[in-house]
């Protein structure tokens, strides 16, 4: 079963971490849909999204040509604390499921933030602190990126102001005091802080909110305060092209030793994990030089790729963000209350979404009680507690490593292990307790999130 | 700053993971006195120490002479689970507090016990199904071991029974659900589950629990339950043992680079980290081949070290295990129930109480709202949200790298970061909301832990 020569876990040298980012976009043929302004319909130009982002940030929004960007000498050294991340060969769980498959798995939970989110936090917050500003805002749904941005923040001295979804406020009260430990300002959202807030909580009193919610109410501080601006965990271009560091090190480590992935599997929520894990790979798949199949997974409760349009949608439930392109259950989309973890956001980043749209990639969607006990037996068997998110990954590798074993088939699987369940134990919880419930919208469920998206030409809803 | 030389973490190869144990014992030249009866006063025998623990345990516990023993093939296997552990160059930190000092540490929380408590747990759960047992029972303080114990039965199929002391029980529940999810059995200690539980219940009805009596508990089910034995994460010789991989994982990165440390900091409970990452340098020092400066910090509220006496006395408050001569308390001590964390057992591993008694290393106890000052200032530079317990080595660390300051002095500085705090933020939030309170036992205090302490020859209490 074990192949002596690759170890348990491949750890690239400190040299071998990326110092350029890539730039999937820039090798696609089809370009993801530009952004639209949401009252004209027309092409964003940079100038109108700087009262919102950062000023570097908008260009590599905007940047469809570039294929490589270099990683500026501080976010370098910021990686060396936690980075390179292990990529590791799942002979425990191979040889648990008995399969032929050979099962790979790129770790990003090795930090505090808990998950891949500190390589973008850490970009953003170095843009900010560039360009001069105070601080930022922002929105967490799960809480692993305000925990990475709180990270980036401190090391910087920034202000940063988190807008958390309510349920995961309530859910996770120690991320609250990870974040306040690195000195942020943490929010339960909806909150009477900001107009978006009270009107959302005046309208649905008893809502347990959502990200497009929470990102209408960071968005609106942001704007309306002065030396801040708005950052996003997900979802953006620009965040992709920063997680690109995690294709690219389990590229490198790949290749070290002539492996090459058949399947390529990352759980989606916005696509920030997905897109930076296959970036390298599906580089070389637009170029023609490899093929692979890439599946993006996420939850049957909030199924994006599986169940939404591809219309232009807002990016916040308050509708004062640009429009993009994506895959969408709509902006007013708001997932059921017994559904854990991340993977909650109602959209899809763009060029993920020209990708699935044009068969590049594929995506599934799945239950969560099946996710816990991919999640549990891979726990037990790997030694890695993984996050809900993770686990989505995780369900459909085990799948399809059963798969090779009915089938005899050798392939080999790469997927992202995104982060750690440390803080998930509520949700473990119910699992362990046998009380966690599954949940599937029904089609009159999804229709009400598409209510608020504008009508126009292009947009057929 | 930089030594571009070395970089930000060092890693071993896989190769390079320890394939024995090294016995520190066999190189002092003042043994640990013997284990005693507790009702004879005489040395133990293996015989009468096999109701409780494994054989093969017990042959390491009472070996003396053999200074290095070879770690099973099963046990390096899962070894390379999460080992080689990085050993950290603290570039961040010695920046922060632009000191001459080079500080390293070693990391032992990238695994999900998150902590060092695994590299024991796992050989003891090996000798456990070596010997054909169904499973084993132990105590938790922090939780750490707990985990840690619940992870490596889990591996190999044992059955796992845990008595938690309450008050950690009740402030880290969802440790509770980690082990759950690894199949164990977690009971709030006292319990009325056992004799011995039910008597210090009544005696102390609001009792939050001490790890000698959760010790006692544990012991009464093993012996009275058919193919059970006790397992222990620390205070033990044979956990010491087990525990020096983190010292020769230590020792070998850092002769990598041609680095010799001059002063070696570890916290200390029972003993277990201190113990294992001292090894190889304390060898190295009984052997007269180099000098090092070893410094045991413990919590102030618990100094089993500076202000315990060194004497016989009962592993357990039960007063049911073997007498060791260690530095301790009193079997009878139970840390104020405002101590957080762990490091709350009484004594002190024997073999550690003897260097001590000769002078080959120093302790220093420090308070808890500084070790947290410590833990907050090193996490947001370093990145790694600590340990409580870890928390006190880094407060030494920082004490002294400020003081290499003041005097110039370019002192190398090895600590041992023992793990990660992500199950202890309702310690942090305490201290974030500025309600976290110091505790020094008074001389009354300490008196009342030594009243059930044998008195006789060579004990002077």
């Amino acid at each position: 079963m074990e192949n002596t020569k690759i170890p348990y876990k491949i750890y690239l040298d400190e040299s071998e971490i990326p110092t350029q980012w890539y730039n999937l976009r820039a090798d696609m043929k089809n370009k993801p849909a530009p952004l639209l302004n949401p009252g004209t319909h027309e092409p964003l130009k940079a100038e109108e999204l700087y009262p919102i982002f950062c000023e570097d940030l908008v260009a590599q929004e905007l940047n469809v040509t570039d294929p490589y960007i270099d990683i500026p000498e501080e976010i370098q050294r910021f990686y060396k604390m936690y980075r390179p991340s292990p990529l590791i060969r799942a002979y425990f769980l191979e040889k648990a499921l008995d399969t032929p498959a050979k099962i790979y798995y790129k770790f990003e939970g090795n930090n505090t933030s808990g998950s891949h989110k500190l390589n973008s936090a850490i970009a953003q917050a170095y843009y900010a602190k560039k360009q001069g500003l105070k601080g930022v805002t922002t929105e967490t749904g799960a809480g692993q990126w305000g925990t990475a941005l709180s990270m980036a923040c401190s090391y910087f001295g920034l202000d940063c102001k988190v807008y958390m979804v309510k349920v995961s406020y309530e859910q996770k009260p120690f991320r609250r005091e990870v974040m306040k430990t690195y000195g942020a300002e943490v929010t339960p959202s909806p909150s009477v802080t900001t107009e978006i807030g009270k009107k959302i909580l005046e309208e649905f009193p008893g809502t347990t909110g959502s990200l497009g919610c929470a990102i209408s109410e960071a968005v609106e501080v942001a704007t309306k305060s002065e030396g801040y601006r708005y950052v996003l965990g997900s979802v953006l271009n620009q965040v992709l092209l920063h997680q690109s560091v995690i294709g690219l090190e389990s590229k490198k480590a790949l290749d070290k030793y002539g492996v090459k992935p058949d399947l390529i599997i990352g759980c989606a929520g916005g696509g920030s994990n997905l897109g930076g894990l296959i970036a390298p790979f599906a580089g070389e798949k637009f170029r023609g030089e490899n093929d692979y199949r890439i599946i993006a997974v996420e939850p049957a409760s909030c199924p994006s790729f599986t169940r939404g349009k591809y219309v232009y949608d807002f990016c916040d439930t308050g509708m004062v963000c640009p429009l993009a392109k994506m895959y969408t259950l709509g902006s007013g989309f708001i997932p059921s209350a017994n559904h854990a973890g991340g993977l909650r956001y109602h959209g899809m980043n763009p060029a993920l979404s020209q990708l699935y749209h044009d068969g590049l990639i594929e995506a599934r969607a799945v239950e969560q009680n099946s996710v816990f006990e991919a999640a549990e037996q891979f726990a037990r068997v790997e030694g890695i507690l993984p996050a809900p998110e993770s686990s989505h990954a995780i369900r459909v590798a085990i799948d399809d490593a059963l798969k090779c074993k009915e089938t005899g088939g050798e392939k080999t699987i790469l997927f992202g292990l995104t982060g750690t369940g440390y803080f998930d134990m509520t949700a473990y919880e119910k699992f362990n307790d046998g009380v966690m419930t599954d949940y599937i919208p029904t089609d009159e469920d999804l229709k009400k999130g598409f209510d608020g998206i504008p009508r126009f030409e292009g947009n057929e809803i």
